[in-house]
């Protein structure tokens, strides 16, 4: 009898069905529950004297007040805001086990035994002690590689589901329209095309191949931020935005909607506002667009105290978290609103029915993870090399070699080398926002890489990331002048120490040490801190040939290390071993295989920078050019390749690549469209395919790109996607500036374009 | 018989019967030939040996390839695009005869003896030989007075029509939210609400009370550009927008809405998109908004060259013309695809009823005009001291003072004063873009006006107002080292000259001589010319204290004249006798009246700052503030003003407002609302209402501000305005800065707020 009741025990009886058996036996408090997430996992615990763990009276508190508990915010998450550190926290050896803990006492202080999910952060690798940590996501847009990204995401999606953590949550969705955001690091890079791609191979490294249940070692992704969070006005960290619903669609939306296609298992609502409404608020986003017309059945979280701001318009959190449980929210995340949503049923200010559906939403996710059969189960601890190995080939393919106007790399073994900088000799800085403490000696610096090639290397700092401080010039260039070649290792950092102060969101509010980028650290002139600039002059006024090296987690504008150096490259934040990869590149031990993912502007002046801008044909301002320095999808190899004209052959296009070079090497492909006549108004370019393609001195391959209604369609005067009858020209390049001036294809699109539609934008 | 018949040549019929008989009678060429203003209207004459003027053959070929003319533009302009001169142009003297030739050629070589219409530029005062300049929008925002302005404009109507020009294109509409844009000069500045009031004085001012005929010293006015055209991207010249139509509801249209209650005969259709199509091809925009949702009845002319633009989407221009006409174009300006309309119609590319609908709203504004009744007549010209007394008015009125942090000012009247700069001694670089050649004489600049007082002036330019050449500065330093005070005017330049390269539609291309501001003159980094940097270094350095006027056309960011001056002022562009008003100022023989139309930002890279941003409370950037340097609303008095907290009153707000000072003064007390509990999110601040004061030092009246629907009304979800239920606060405070931190009244709006909606936003 018992067994025939409880359906939602049976783990052989379908998903839905079990969720309509759970809830029909749950309270309304229960059920309230279930939508929160308040808590800081890192304070339901704490480690005993004799090392182990023990949970605390917040947690008890906690789940007596939910009669339960939904889900479990950072639990595994360690940085300078948790606090959580190699003393306290728990790492890859004791993780499961801390997991296991807290899980026991939720589900057994549950009523109805629901387990908790365990949602940590994974923006690159999973945020917690002995996570490994691959480069930032503007480095993985860098490498314009979704295959190698994707096994990237795995192991990082292993490692999650090996401590005990259950949900990833990652920034894929944010589209870098504005270099000032100090999140810019966290976008695959400006274009929607690039970003939809490379958010299917996250969602699709991290759970899997679609399917109702997750593997033990796959994880459910919450992409974030939904939606237009990277067109906030001024580059300002989730501030307004006057974003219309054209530019949310051509450019905000593709990547979204690549990952709820790709099987995405959650979103999560974003800050900022759309049309006048803050994401989490917004039932014409969230339901209307999401739900209704795109048929997304997933969970949508909102983003931290997302919901309590609400209140800004409402009056007060009651109403706020009624907002937006109607607007399409079902959990929270550290709100005060979504804990009284009890109240706010009763008061009628939200139906139950509302509830009823949100709650639905997070026990389905619940059974597919399949929690209620195996509530305290991780699987093993992936090989940790494997994961080093995928991090460095990231950091690798990500290295975007910028000029070399003299020819100075690769740099020849022999040279005696000066390494400066202050990047040169760190870790810390190269990993950007987001990462745990690192264990002493993870990872590899330039000058550490360099010197184990047994090179003659001399060092010296020059000066700090940020600050005036030139006190360290003199030794800088004494050792530039004394070389044959400097490498200066420039650029920014996002590392967060014990002592930065932080906003209720975890978002930087004090910046001390030398934070110029992350979130919460915007900024206004997108230059290098002054001492840098100093010695960048100084160095290359020495005459001895310098090679620049930008670590970074956005492109500063540095037009004088374009003019100056010999050579220039960014690495972005390429992770704890891209020193080793900025080094192989250095010389020529592997190519310079990244490309461009964001426009390289030459000043803040002049922003926006990006590629895909509407074609108006500006002619410039007075004082600047209105293009960038460097452009979208720019990045040179140690060869050369020519391209051929286009040619289209049926619904492909293909185009002969030859390397006309001495050395192997590997372009990227590029294809993009220019719309001729179009029935709303054109951008000048817009990407649709990439390709890389690996070639041997002299030899010639074909590429072939498709071309069908995924590379034609247009968003068109009713926002509805779809391929418009017009005129389009199909070209083939190295970069977006080097398409404006390819060789084209025609191809007339009638009204009869009839294709079915089945993968639109 | 004949009478009868000819029904539209009776002055006693309605003119929509007139209108409608006219256009029984019309073939369809004669028709097309009624929306085409394809010629300049300095191509039609040349002087003769004898001073007179005889018309082209480029006149002929015009009338009988449209068999009459719709629209004739720019007959009396003059500047460096058209080449028009005092030696080869038409000036107060003998503009009417010339117009007099042209229209008696025109009635005779049009079957119908149908008139043209005379269509000039009058921006700021008619641009044309003798036209009486007025300052530039962006000064006259500075003013805060529509009264002043409406009378300044009722003069250029008056000069407009005494030349016997018709129509006058003025722009109004452009909201300067970037200043960058070249163009910023031509707003009155970023605030909505005050570029309603400034552009209902605008249109009173040259068009008189609402009638149906226009007296024949008033003109019919074509505001300008609708719509958006202030919110293109990187404040990127007729560039693409992203703007969203929220944004555009809330920014950009209440402007164009006031514009067109107060009965506008006419609008412009901008370069811009909006929500994906440009203005001109937007019928969304120019039929959907405009002339179903608000019943207007007037012509929608498009912008020069902006039809023919519409083939980048169309494929050629025949198609463009006809999508035009069926967006809502009336009256093309030199474009070719509006010649072609017959062939459109014919070809059934746009229907004949929307030809006709075009043609007749043509007509109806040469019938409301009276010129078939009265095509020659001109009348008197004005009194040319009343025009200079109203732009020396406008222009005092618009002298905002900054910071006087050392009480330099006023100046004493004994003191030596050193009088340095690029714009101490020139009138040409006051004018602004847009302007007539001056004849010698006219004008007055700082130095003239101030050695006229019998003061002790010295001299040095020091530097140019572009460029590196730094030869001036020693005698410029030596003059400020060995005077009491400094006065250094500094700024930048829209003065065409016969170098400058021009684009098809007049826009400066290549920018010789000391351009930085203007039309197609847009600056990125909102710095001054180099030197000038140099020289502000050098006058400060010598430890004088410095008073420096910026005479400008946009905020430029200067925060170390801030930081170094003992004193700041901006004059704009206070046109030709702008010294005069300056050195008033300076002197104490005037106040310095103007309040800042626009926010003044510290660098380019924190661009965006205008105040009425969305609400998110932003920290800042880590390098600058997010905050401008200056505030809108801003502008000291050489006296203090104590505002008391505002008290509610039925449907006005009151506050008691105190003269502090020692001196008489006039404060413009501005009334803000902050919306809290509300529907839509909101702005920070939002202004609903302002009212100089004059005051007696100690003096202290009640200033009373309307409270009703107009004030309340938000633009609602579904972007109709309204009264939303909900929170406000009112504010009443000196500028938008001092209105954060003002002691506000709350008031409740609940669901039955049952105004009549009479004006809305």
């Amino acid at each position: 009898m018992t067994v025939t009741t409880l359906l939602y025990r049976d783990p052989a009886a379908p998903v839905d069905a079990r969720v309509r058996d759970l809830l029909s036996r749950m309270t309304l408090r229960e059920k309230a529950g279930q939508l929160n997430q308040r808590m800081y996992g890192w304070d339901a615990y704490r480690r005993t004297p004799d090392g182990r763990f023990e949970l605390t009276d917040a947690l008890y508190a906690e789940t007596e007040r939910f009669a339960g508990l939904g889900a479990l915010y950072g639990l595994l998450r360690a940085d300078a805001w948790s606090g959580v550190d190699h003393v306290g926290g728990s790492g890859a050896a004791d993780g499961a086990e801390l997991a296991h803990l807290v899980q026991r006492h939720v589900v057994e202080t549950s009523r109805l035994g629901i387990p908790a999910l365990f949602v940590e952060e994974v923006p690159h690798g999973h945020m917690a002690l002995d996570g490994t940590v691959l480069p930032v996501n503007l480095a993985v847009g860098a490498t314009w590689d979704p295959g190698l990204y994707e096994r990237a995401a795995a192991h990082a999606a292993a490692e999650l589901r090996a401590r005990g953590g259950h949900v990833a949550l990652v920034s894929a969705l944010d589209i870098a329209r504005d270099p000032r955001w100090g999140r810019t690091e966290e976008c695959f890079g400006e274009d929607p095309y690039l970003a939809a791609r490379l958010t299917e191979a996250l969602v699709r490294g991290m759970q899997g191949e679609p399917d109702e249940f997750f593997a033990p070692d796959k994880a459910p992704v919450v992409l974030k931020h939904f939606a237009g969070q990277g067109a906030t006005v001024g580059g300002r960290n989730s501030a307004e935005s006057e974003l219309g619903l054209r530019e949310l669609h051509e450019i905000h939306l593709p990547a979204v909607r690549a990952g709820v296609r790709a099987g995405a298992a959650a979103v999560m609502a974003a800050y900022n506002e759309v049309d006048g409404m803050p994401c989490c608020g917004n039932r014409a986003l969230l339901t209307g667009l999401l739900r209704e017309r795109w048929g997304f059945d997933g969970l949508v979280m909102a983003d931290g105290l997302a919901v309590d701001r609400l209140a800004r318009v409402t009056g007060d959190r009651v109403s706020a978290g009624a907002l937006a449980l109607h607007a399409g929210v079902d959990l929270s995340l550290w709100d005060e609103g979504f804990t009284h949503l009890e109240e706010a049923v009763e008061r009628g200010l939200v139906s139950e029915e509302a509830l009823d559906e949100a709650v639905a939403r997070v026990l389905r996710l619940k059974f597919r993870l399949g929690l209620f059969e195996q509530p305290y189960s991780a699987g093993p601890f992936p090989d940790p090399a494997a994961g080093r190995d995928l991090s460095t080939a990231l950091a690798r393919a990500a290295v975007t070699l910028l000029h070399d106007d003299q020819g100075v790399l690769p740099l020849s073994g022999a040279a005696r080398i000066a390494v400066l900088g202050p990047h040169a000799d760190t870790v810390a800085h190269q990993l950007g926002d987001y990462t745990a403490p690192q264990r002493p000696g993870t990872g590899t610096s330039v000058l550490d890489a360099l010197r184990r090639t047994g090179a003659d290397v001399r060092h010296a700092r020059g000066c700090a990331l940020t600050g005036d401080d030139l006190s360290g010039l003199p030794e800088a260039i004494a050792e530039a002048a004394a070389s044959d070649v400097a490498v200066l290792v420039l650029g920014g950092s996002s590392a967060r120490t014990p002592d930065t102060e932080f906003d209720a969101n975890g978002a930087a509010r004090t910046v001390v040490s030398e934070m110029t980028c992350g979130e919460g650290v915007d900024l206004a002139g997108l230059r290098l801190g002054g001492a840098q600039h100093t010695l960048l002059d100084a160095v290359t006024a020495t005459g001895t040939p310098t090679v620049v090296v930008l670590v970074q987690g956005r492109p500063h504008a540095v037009p004088e290390a374009a003019e100056r150096a010999a050579a220039l490259l960014t690495a972005w934040y390429p992770g704890p071993w891209g020193g080793e990869a900025i080094a192989e590149v250095l010389l020529g031990r592997a190519e310079p295989l990244g490309r461009l993912p964001v426009s390289v502007p030459r000043s803040a002046g002049q922003l926006p920078v990006y590629y895909n801008h509407k074609d108006t044909e500006y002619g410039g301002y007075v004082d600047d050019s209105a293009e960038p320095l460097y452009s979208f999808g720019h990045g040179l190899s140690y060869t050369s390749f020519a391209y051929g004209p286009p040619r289209l052959s049926g619904r492909t296009v293909e185009a002969d690549v030859t390397n006309t070079g001495e050395r192997h090497g590997r372009t990227v492909a590029q294809l993009y469209i220019r719309r001729l006549v179009t029935p709303v108004w054109p951008r000048t370019l817009e990407l649709r395919g990439f390709r890389a393609v690996d070639l041997a001195p002299g030899e010639c391959r074909t590429v072939v790109f498709a071309l069908g209604a995924e590379q034609l369609a247009q968003v068109g005067a009713d926002l509805e996607t779809a391929v418009p009858p017009g005129t389009v020209e199909i070209r083939v390049a190295e970069s977006a500036r080097r398409a404006l001036t390819a060789v084209p294809v025609g191809l007339r699109v009638g009204q009869s374009f009839t294709e079915p539609d089945e993968t639109p934008l």
